[in-house]
């Protein structure tokens, strides 16, 4: 990583060299805001940036556009256990998508042929299922809606290269949290012992067991963003009402219990609780 | 009691005759309403009888409103226990109000001499405490919004006395409905023996004990409108949970359960159910 | 049907031939039963005919229960919609249980040769699943506690056929009932228009809207048993809250709310309400 | 404070004079300890004195029971607002029992005549009604129970006074902890400006409002044993509501929520969150 003040102490010239890659095939916009060094934050650096290119005219931006590559294969997330895990990055390709892939090719280029650009989304931040919305929708706009809509991707794609690179005070948040919390209100204790599974759009991504506090050891998700998309956890708590002594019934009234939630804000902070009797359970966005 | 045939079948003179005390002081609303007849329902006469109030001259209006008394001590209701009772039409005066009689008196005056014309209000629908955050609350208005909002409590005084006195199809709604349920959902069935309490502006009104079926045995309220004002529930929970074998805790977590709301229509359907565990509680709005 | 009438004042001779098939393959059952006419209610001729089963001697009773045939691919139930259909009744057999078929049909043979008796089950009460957890469970018992076990579940058998069979006052209840009630306490009333589905072991077998009280038009199992299993309800709230006027939240943080229960009494009340504000619900077993 | 290291490294004499005042009454409790030195911790020099206390005969047990002196008028707390206050130990006396001071009397005096010693108590552990509720108790024993009952109580009253003298490792916890967390699930996060009262036996004795987190900015209790007794939290989520942008009712449904509950841990910790939506609220014992 290059710190914040090596790059404020750089030359221009080496200020647009440190910072190459970030703006994938437009280095220009580095070289045009060395100027304004030193940056008392990597947010404010970013900021800085992205003015940059949001300063220059149409017919610039649409030509920073176009020099973005179609969104690849490379570019979607894998669908298994991938929490934690540097994994996530490496290619699995349209084949996440499974039939909806032909879909989005079509879409993709339908896209590309009416705009002139290709299709630039922070793949990162979503689901394969939710670039397709995202594509869906987009498809639809106007030529000046798609110009604001893919430099504010630019904008999510180029911070999270940043703030992979560079350190320093005042680092924006990139990544989210998601957690749980399991609470036994039959007895008035946290629930120990209660195997919790995540799963996005129906695949497994994270699985705990509840500790004596009723949490699990670590947040089911932190350290990357929330990829934005349908979330299911799943709180196994037959095995756990089955230990009650004495127990309240056999087999338990819930088994497994599901809670559906939808993502939105990949850098955003999910508590969700669980509160459960033998026959009822309350479950919320806590903070 | 007349039935709505009878009024019908009467003539103008009879019709009028046969009505009067429901309009106070102004037997031409009922004169000038007979001609309409055959009226197919009761609520179709009332609406009919309104309608000839609203289709006066604001001149017209004034006076007929001037006609009527001011709120006297015999429009409050007791304060005290009076669910299904008659004694709740008898008078026991400002002195409900206590220390805000002194108040009252002085608001009631201001607003005389403000608009010329008595504060009118539909007492049976409220308790001194609301008739009094009323009257500050209409004092600070002006002649037109108040011979409108006196002419919608005409509507309500009245309405409650045709309905006392004229028998037939399509009867009003003039009376609300309070009831509640316990359910013990640590155990999963209704919870039965739980003593209720129902408080009005601090004061009890109404009591019962819950069922197998975790209801009382009628409704908290019934057959009466249900006054504006605050409500408080309260579920004797603590001997329930305390007979529970084994007992979760000695003593229970939770003894009596209050549960504060605000009533806004009389003629409402307030059903107020209680979902508890030994350590949790939820209650909402039913229906 | 037979009117419980007819019956009593047959003689014992016709009234063994009315009875012939409630005890497949053991008509002796009725005819040894027919001396306590008359039977003031079908559940006491019920009772009767079981007496009469479970006062003769262990040999008679192995004899009787030997001569049941084994359960057959006819008497499990096909797990697709069947609600209110009186195909259920009729036969896809033992492929319900997909690759656990031949498991079952291993387990059945073990059974049979360990107790010299065949499994007995009452097929309707339970889902495939449910037959091979009860088979795996009761293969593992001796040879008194399944001629128990056996009697017991032929108590269900012919009660179902006997309640099919004859009329007449105190018919003992041989149907469950499962229902739901969907209240949005963001806004304090019924949630009109949501679709709820219901699943059996994974497959829908009924769904519903809920109307303007927030109840399906009607119950989702009714006028059958409740076959034992695990049950999901889902509540489509997503378009119910995306409708919301303002909406708060796009998109709504609840899309597809699923709740996961077992059921253990066919013949129970099953009232499952759903409370949902847009950040939270609640579940709980109802009455 | 006198370190524990000091007294580890004290003579016997030394020892027992500076734990002077711990055992009221009794010096040789601290004397007969101070061979067993060093002790590892503040609990192990406590747990060591009251062995001493434990290992003497029934005899001594007595007379060291009947040196203390009966429950005087400067045992009692105040009522009043006292939370993080010094105050709380000041004296205000048998007149916080109002009319049952009488009946204490009374039955302290039975309680001494009955068993030859005065009726002990951890009276910082208690609020005066539920000292009284001891005494009601505890009169009914036998001599064996309460000489068991009242060295309980030293346990009690000298374990606050030697982590008030003695600093150290290990030292016990004597202290409770109650707070609070308020969620608005109808919009998904928590509730600022929510104003919470906490009253005890029906005495305020805390306040606080709720920050952008939801909690108030110290907890309602800590720092000091939480009696045992009844305390009920008042949120004032009317104007909270009143606030909301819509508003979702005018006036809201919900003005004043009451939470009452027993605490019977006086090193206990309690949080208390309310989970509201505009019509529906939740509250339970968390952690």
């Amino acid at each position: 990583m290059i710190s914040l003040d090596t790059l404020n102490a750089a030359s221009n010239v080496e200020f647009a060299a440190m910072l190459d890659g970030i703006f994938e095939y437009a280095d220009w916009v580095a070289a045009a805001t060395a100027h304004a060094k030193p940056f008392a934050s990597v947010e404010a650096l970013h900021n800085a940036l992205m003015q940059t290119v949001r300063g220059v005219s149409r017919e610039q931006q649409i030509a920073f556009l176009r020099g973005h590559p179609a969104l690849s294969a490379t570019a979607f997330a894998p669908p298994g256990l991938t929490a934690h895990s540097r994994d996530e990055q490496s290619a699995l390709g349209l084949s996440a998508l499974g039939p909806d892939a032909e879909r989005f090719t079509k879409l993709a280029a339908e896209y590309n042929t009416k705009f002139g650009i290709p299709f630039i989304i922070c793949a990162r931040r979503h689901t394969p299922a939710s670039v397709l919305r995202m594509l869906e929708k987009r498809v639809t706009g106007s030529l000046d809606t798609e110009i604001a809509a893919a430099i504010d991707e630019v904008h999510f794609i180029t911070r999270l290269r940043l703030v992979a690179a560079v350190s320093g005070p005042g680092t924006p948040r990139t990544t989210g949290h998601l957690s749980t919390h399991v609470l036994d209100t039959g007895r008035g204790r946290p629930a120990k012992g209660v195997k919790v599974e995540l799963l996005r759009d129906g695949v497994l991504i994270a699985a705990g067991m509840t500790d004596k506090d009723g949490r699990t050891a670590e947040a089911l998700i932190e350290g990357e963003p929330l990829r934005i998309g349908s979330y299911e956890l799943r709180f196994h708590v037959g095995p756990y009402f089955a230990g009650w002594s004495p127990p309240v019934s056999d087999p338990p009234w819930y088994d497994v219990i599901p809670v559906r939630m939808t993502v939105t804000e990949p850098e955003g902070h999910y508590h969700l609780p669980l509160l459960v009797a033998p026959w009822q359970y309350t479950t919320y966005r806590g903070s």
